[in-house]
């Protein structure tokens, strides 16, 4: 009887959250509607829409499900032409048919994250009780929230055990909590380019960003939507200062040096002179067209606060304890923002309890941006481990070698 | 007769600086009344003030003068209260009686840079052709020119030979400037934490400041003098991205960490909860009272210009010649924003050319910043070197050991 009587209490106190309008391709689920879901902050939420998309086929057995988690500002369109930009899905290289996660052996779900802005509830959707859009009257979600969410889309797939989590960067906080949290639906997991923590100097960056964007006036304390403009100068800012952290120094002295921008000589002005002004300008005002601001706010937010060993007294091994799940780091030498020392972090911790850990230092000079990127030896290792792990988990899949 | 009539036509189309009213302490000079200066950009500039400050006293033989170039946002209060801030000045522990840079030995010369706000001509002065404030109609200046405007200080001065030139980072800059275009006034040069060039991340980093402030709505273009407001917001943006890059992400970690600002939890929301948060934005805010957002603009600008290999055909040693200054390259282990790489790169230009170069790569965590620090090697190597070169200069010194 309490436990009915205080679902009702939380139903009645749930924030309930209406989707924005939106045309957009793939799948959407309302979770929250019976039983709303309670979030770190101790708020509750529901009902909400979370939308995401599938590749692959999902075989009899529900064992050959790989939940792709995406990073800060990417999205569920992880393999096909994005609705809105027309570019590729920003893992185009990475999942398809004989790509190294296999379309042909694999079925493949990419959710957007909560708080996000492509389909799952975030500021921009509309709150019922004000009639308004959210804005900063969203709940602040964390990692915990954002990975309870897919649990729950898992759960309504009827997909008892995942075979792998992976993602890179915000998606290998993902891939960690879900190994954290629900060890016994990961068969394996592949943190890629990650931390178990965000260290100082990476929410520096990300409070650089969200006082770019809050500095915008345009932002209106987060109610920007009442006044039909956007942030788009502080947003633009916010993209460019973090799109630094996501190369290599090396890399950006390859690709653009000191080369100047369409023109012979110095302008002597303020003009985008040099080609890495160009090219960083143009990041941002590409951004701003797909991006909503208030996710970027929450979303950086949950990045922040996520600490997988302050859950566990600060001891990062007791985040897994006595687990199953088979896991393969990765890093990449040149990325500073993410560096290989965290994923060592989370190696030893792994070691601690004996679990099973595979871990590769890919070279390579891309910085934090490489697992987006074309890179041969991170291509095959992901194949290689899931290969391996197919194995183990008795799936039949085709090799490619 | 006809180098009259070009003098002429110069001081017809040079453009004029009245200094804004301010009663700061320290030395002025106007320079440029009777032949303009000739910037890099082409333009002529003149009259314009220029303000410094001294320590020390010059010997009578005019041997003993050094001349401290500030970085960025430095200025000419290197070892004294500041006038603005009340704090100590940049350079408090290192220039002074006793200090590595000894004035009881030596008669120290600090200059603000061409371009900046303390004195100098810079973009919130008034241009008497249009009787308002320049704005962006100030000339954009360069390390060069900002050099040839400190050698005509020390002109003026009478000091034919500076015994050294030192600075760090865009002082740094400053010093090779010097070294290569005037050797035979420079004895020795020590350029710390320095480069010969602004990498493609440096100006990236800077690019994203300057797109902050000109965000700012209250830039009006530049012209935010006649509005009566400043650019707070875009300025503090900007000096909260360029911080974490004078920092090393240890260092952050070390003093950070990810500790909570005046709480003993999350609060779930956008307040500064970690201390490293809270930190940045004090940064921000304290230096926009003390800083001209356009001088930002200029002063960035420079630095982005600078590249001393591109005035010789990409050959960095062919700046330097057959030179007779002796010089000691310092450089942080943990400088990430102007790497011991780049140092090595001029040491490598000057044995091309059989200089004397001493190098140094101190052990630090402090960052790029650690010029500005307590770090004890920094401080002996810079008095132990200043001591070897004042006995070849034949300068008599108290020595400090």
């Amino acid at each position: 009887m309490s436990s009915t009587s205080n679902t009702n209490e939380q139903k009645t106190n749930s924030i309930a959250v209406v989707p924005a309008d939106n045309d957009l391709p793939g799948h959407t689920i309302v979770l929250g509607e019976t039983v709303p879901l309670k979030l770190a902050s101790g708020q509750y939420l529901g009902p909400f829409t979370v939308a995401y998309q599938t590749y692959g086929t999902l075989n009899s057995e529900q064992s050959n499900a790989i939940l792709v988690c995406h990073a800060l500002t990417g999205d569920q369109f992880a393999a096909e032409k994005h609705p809105i930009t027309g570019n590729a899905g920003w893992w185009d290289m990475v999942i398809g048919s004989d790509l190294p996660i296999n379309t042909d052996d694999y079925f493949v779900i990419c959710i957007n994250v909560l708080g996000g802005c492509m389909g799952t509830a975030g500021p921009k959707d509309l709150n019922p009780k004000t009639k308004k859009q959210f804005g900063l009257d969203f709940p602040i979600i964390t990692i915990t929230d954002i990975v309870a969410v897919q649990k729950l889309v898992i759960d309504h797939l009827g997909i008892k055990k995942l075979f792998c989590v992976t993602g890179g960067s915000m998606g290998a906080m993902q891939v960690l909590e879900w190994a954290s949290r629900y060890p016994e639906n990961v068969f394996c997991a592949i943190p890629i380019a990650g931390s178990a923590r965000h260290s100082a100097q990476n929410i520096a960056f990300h409070e650089v960003g969200r006082q770019a964007i809050m500095a915008d006036p345009d932002w209106h304390g987060g109610n920007y939507y009442e006044y039909d403009v956007l942030p788009h100068r502080g947003l633009s800012v916010a993209r460019m200062a973090a799109h630094i952290t996501y190369m290599s120094d090396s890399a950006l002295h390859r690709k653009f040096g000191r080369e100047l921008q369409d023109r012979s000589d110095l302008s002597y002005g303020f003009d985008a002179d040099f080609q890495i002004e160009s090219y960083l300008r143009h990041q941002g005002s590409t951004f701003v067209e797909r991006f909503d601001a208030n996710s970027y706010l929450y979303t950086t937010r949950a990045m922040d606060y996520f600490d997988l060993a302050a859950e566990h007294n600060g001891v990062l091994s007791a985040a897994f304890g006595e687990t199953s799940v088979r896991f393969c780091l990765i890093s990449f030498t040149s990325d500073w923002l993410f560096p290989t020392s965290e994923s060592r972090l989370i190696v030893h911790a792994l070691n601690a309890v004996a679990a099973s850990v595979s871990f590769v230092e890919i070279e390579t000079d891309a910085g934090h941006d490489a697992f987006l990127l074309k890179e041969p030896e991170f291509f095959s290792i992901l194949s290689g481990f899931l290969a391996g792990a197919a194995e183990q988990r008795g799936l039949r899949i085709a090799r490619i070698d």
